[in-house]
């Protein structure tokens, strides 16, 4: 076996998309600054159950698991950064009053979400805690719309649901979680007749809101037809009164709702959504409230976050133009120092001709170059 | 156990440093690319025996394992990242001529370094491939003080040393690898009696040598010292003469030679060296030439380099003001939305005080507020 190969689903990101996602990084954090996230770096190790605490099956089987060899301990590789962003929200922080919080790194899955999936995402995301109105619901979609206008996004599709609309049709159905979760299948792929035979021992309006469930996609109809089909109680009314002003509130971007949608890791509480570029099949950005995360910290604050991975979103954005660069030959000259230091002061890039390399050509085209004439070093089309 | 609670030498990075490391990353990534170093992005994981071929055990010990479930292989996570950019530049690139590239991310190591080391640093680092001659030492040289000078480290003190001269005096000496792993411990902690004793053996020559290094430090008066006391065989003068020129070349950086230190992961094959902050004890930024490290994956190109932890430069620097917030009402009007995402575009922060939390104080200090005067939002002092 050869050095040079790399383990199934992990890739070198080699210069001009290196580059692409460098930049995308820059905005998408100084967008989240500029509504008043603060940066945070938890670690890519700890215990395992700092990282796993809550979080359910599908992040355990995705996480790497290690030891430590100074405690002996199980450690693992974050699959996800929510729990950990939780963690500092919640022991390290403290605040008595609203924390907004971001961040950027990669995140490790020991295996791949999809067919053709990195096992190596970049993620991006920003978490608002301790705010249980729906303002903060309505900042975190904001936030998101804008870090994918950043990126390049033009016309994005907003998809709504909220998981308080199906556990609402479970209150009252004594079945084991096993069925529960086959029921939450069933919706996803949207297969009625297993859906049927799942809840035939169901109470008949548990039974018949979740059959209607099915149907409950597409524009904000929905959300009339949701509230005749699903005998609404006041909790599902206002989960639903809830997506219909955030949906108004977003001015110009598409809108869809799909009320069975379940997606994530089963730690939404609340309102979600999924951002789609037009033409694309999956989703480039996703959140929602989770308002248990921090409980296993100690601290059950309301909470509400998106997060994107940088890899998949610079996939679907245009190649990005290289600035073109300014050779210069090598000399120990000083004023040709002098005139390099001052070029790259001001944001050029100039690549020196190592001795023996002058006709080579690299990654960087070179449009301009530093030339002497009559003892001045001045910059000319190449 | 507490579930907040981190493994040793491991922590987060809370927002005041985050935002400073963050920025630091920027300065250090622009600087590099103002030379012409291409931005390239390895994977966090992989097979062990491309992380670890040809590297020496001390990065074997440092380095984490784990089994890859989807092939059953080993796995490591990096420890140090130019073997991977080593790959890169030999397998991926495959230029014929110079390729100039550059990293930023974390590595983890399995120990700690030093008893109050990060076991996640987070590596920057830029290298050249494909050019043999003395002008890359030069240049790496002088882009890692330009990286420093960027990052506000204003008194730099470089520290030259060449790996070829302890390897010359030992041609023609006959002794276990033990014996010269000893003999290069003794030479790292200037201790003349163990030395004296393990050279006992040694031809007279390689003997003197050796116990005539131990002095062999401080200024520019080291090399000519070196040259009578070593009697220098061509490749020793060649290297001493290699060391004068880059001292000369460096113009007002303060220069120290140690002609006996021989620190890095043992594969260093020419000049290196250490770059200190005045008052500091370890060193911010080490480099040199390694023309060994791309054999392995079967194009053994000339290389030289060098790479920094911006978690330990970020230490010695003075922390970084904040700059100041806009404070803004929570409201739907649609003259507040738009004027606040103007302010965000001019590149201000703009924090919206959430329903019922008009009067937290939090991270991001906030000296103006936008306040409706005569149906106009306007910005006044807070």
């Amino acid at each position: 076996m050869s050095a040079w190969v790399l383990p199934d689903h992990l890739a070198d990101v080699l210069p001009s998309e290196a580059r692409h996602i460098e930049e995308l990084r820059r905005q998408l954090l100084d967008t989240a600054r500029s509504y008043g996230y603060e940066l945070v770096m938890p670690p890519l190790l700890e215990h395992l159950e700092s990282l796993l605490s809550g979080t359910g099956e599908a992040l355990d089987l995705q996480t790497f698991k290690l030891v430590d060899q100074l405690s002996g301990r199980s450690m693992g590789l974050r699959a996800d950064t929510t729990p950990q962003v939780a963690r500092i929200d919640a022991h390290l922080l403290n605040r008595q009053g609203v924390a907004r919080l971001c961040y950027c790194g990669p995140v490790l899955h020991a295996r791949p979400d999809r067919p053709h999936a990195t096992r190596e995402p970049l993620q991006f995301g920003a978490e608002i805690y301790g705010h249980a109105g729906r303002e903060a619901d309505l900042e975190s979609l904001l936030l998101a719309l804008d870090c994918l206008s950043a990126a390049g996004i033009s016309k994005p599709i907003v998809d709504l649901a909220d998981v308080r609309i199906v556990r609402a049709l479970f209150a009252g159905v004594m079945v084991p979680p096993e069925t529960i979760a086959q029921v939450h299948a069933a919706l996803a792929t949207k297969d009625a007749s297993t859906l049927r035979e799942l809840t035939r021992d169901f109470p008949a309006s548990a039974r018949e809101g979740l059959l209607a469930l099915l149907q409950l996609y597409g524009d904000a109809r929905v959300l009339d037809e949701a509230a005749r089909a699903l005998k609404a109680t006041p909790g599902v009314q206002a989960a639903l009164d809830n997506l219909r002003w955030l949906a108004e509130s977003l001015e110009g971007a598409e809108v869809s709702f799909d009320l069975a949608d379940l997606r994530g890791y089963a730690y939404y509480s609340g309102a979600r959504f999924a951002i789609y570029a037009e033409g694309a099949s999956d989703s480039l950005a996703r959140g929602g409230r989770y308002d248990e995360v921090g409980a296993v910290f100690g601290r059950n604050r309301p909470a509400v976050g998106f997060s994107l991975d940088l890899r998949e979103l610079v996939r679907v954005l245009p190649t990005r133009a290289l600035r073109a660069a300014v050779r210069a030959p090598w000399s120990e000259d000083a004023g040709l120092r002098a005139a390099i230091a001052a070029l790259r002061a001001q944001g050029e890039t100039v690549v020196c001709m190592l001795p023996g390399h002058e006709s080579e050509i690299d990654e960087f085209h070179c449009d301009r170059a530093l030339v002497q004439r009559a003892g001045q070093w001045t910059v000319e089309a190449a």
